[in-house]
């Protein structure tokens, strides 16, 4: 396997940005550690992520799809890019009442054939609603 | 346990309206089969559903919010009304070129403490492109 | 990609039998449908299997297990061999009480990279104890 | 929710003792931290287990019910008792060679309904060959 390219945090946001469904989640890349394979994003609070009216829940389908690219560019950091998701998991531990949400994810295995990450979903006061575990194919997209 | 309510096609509906996430996505119901626990959901192709510029394909992250939902509100016809996701598992089959896509849910087991469904989506060709299977609170949402 | 060696059920008997493990739970192939990717498997019932002193219930390690191996060898009757499993999940539905079990394994997907296969474990009174689903390698067991 | 009856190293010993299938697998604990519910229990090496006649690998099916048993005692450390596993998932990172096997368990959510355990499968040489994410009842097993 050739060196693989080492992104940039910007690198991550220019590639976040140019997904339509992505960019209008409003993503944003806070931390990429391209030795480690650690990435953190930011998902900020919005009214079109709300579970249900008069409340300011988040729906779960949105951090599923937060774990999913969280799970997926923390992949692309040793690999040199995103890759397609095979299956993740989620598991939500308590409500994300309203706030902004974080997603901190690490490859843990960076194979020839599959990777695998681990993503934990945080809110504003540190707590951990919900944690994901993901395999992403380890050849770049088609 | 008391009988619970039996839910229509109409009162589902009403049901993914009420959530403003939801509605976001424009999902409708087409089918909802009261004893067989049986729920076909659509979900319209959307620019704002897109992996990638210059792509028709949808991205996995809605995808998967949609088999959350649709797992969801299979059980809730079993129960009476939508629970709490407590995991789900997204398997990707084959990229959902563009399209409209349907999710076709079961609840499999309706049992005292937690609830299970599968899921399967769909795309205009009659390919399955996702499958997932979650867990749920067999509990009134508070 | 070359046509795959069509496996008969006394083949893949053979290849069960070959391994210590599998070899010590007792399997049996009942049933190999190389066509469909469908396989089922017998798993006698076992004092050694049992969860507890003084109950008839299996342990849900050995359901598992049967699980991993029922999905293994209906993605080999789709790709000719046995293949190392990326990841699975179990879900169980309800206890097994004593008795002999069944799984049922059907091949959802044979894909360049990954295969998936779904399993249902059943009981000797027709109930479904435990669903599960798969992900495996579409290579060769080195 | 009364205190829950604080587990020595000991007693989950004596629990895992009392199951037939957990003894015949002659699991031990080495380390149970009732405080931080974390567990280790160590699997010792058995031609029993092997994957296939000439390898000294370990068969899947080993790994995956030694992670589901881990994360059930890690759970049993936060609530006082071993409870039903709802759900489990099983990645498996490289080959386990040969060897014992480790697994470290952490309950990461003991909820009121449900709970939620991690469990990390190392080797003799310090490495991650599998690792797991299981939900289970937070009920007493009755």
């Amino acid at each position: 396997m050739s060196t693989p390219v080492r992104l940039s945090a910007k690198d991550v946001q220019a590639m976040l940005d140019a997904s339509p469904y992505i960019a209008a989640l409003g993503l944003r890349v806070e931390e990429a550690d391209v030795v480690a394979h650690r990435l953190r994003l930011h998902l900020p609070a919005s009214a079109a992520h709300r579970r249900a009216a008069g409340t300011q829940q988040v729906h779960g389908g949105v951090i599923a799809a937060l774990i999913d690219i969280a799970g997926d560019y923390a992949v692309a950091l040793a690999l040199g890019g995103p890759v397609p998701t095979i299956n993740f998991r989620t598991d939500y531990l308590r409500p994300a009442e309203d706030s902004d949400l974080w997603a901190d994810a690490v490859c843990r295995r960076a194979g020839r054939t599959v990777s695998v990450a681990d993503v934990d979903v945080i809110d504003a006061d540190g707590r951990t609603v919900a944690i994901g575990r993901g395999t992403y194919a380890s050849l770049p997209r088609r």
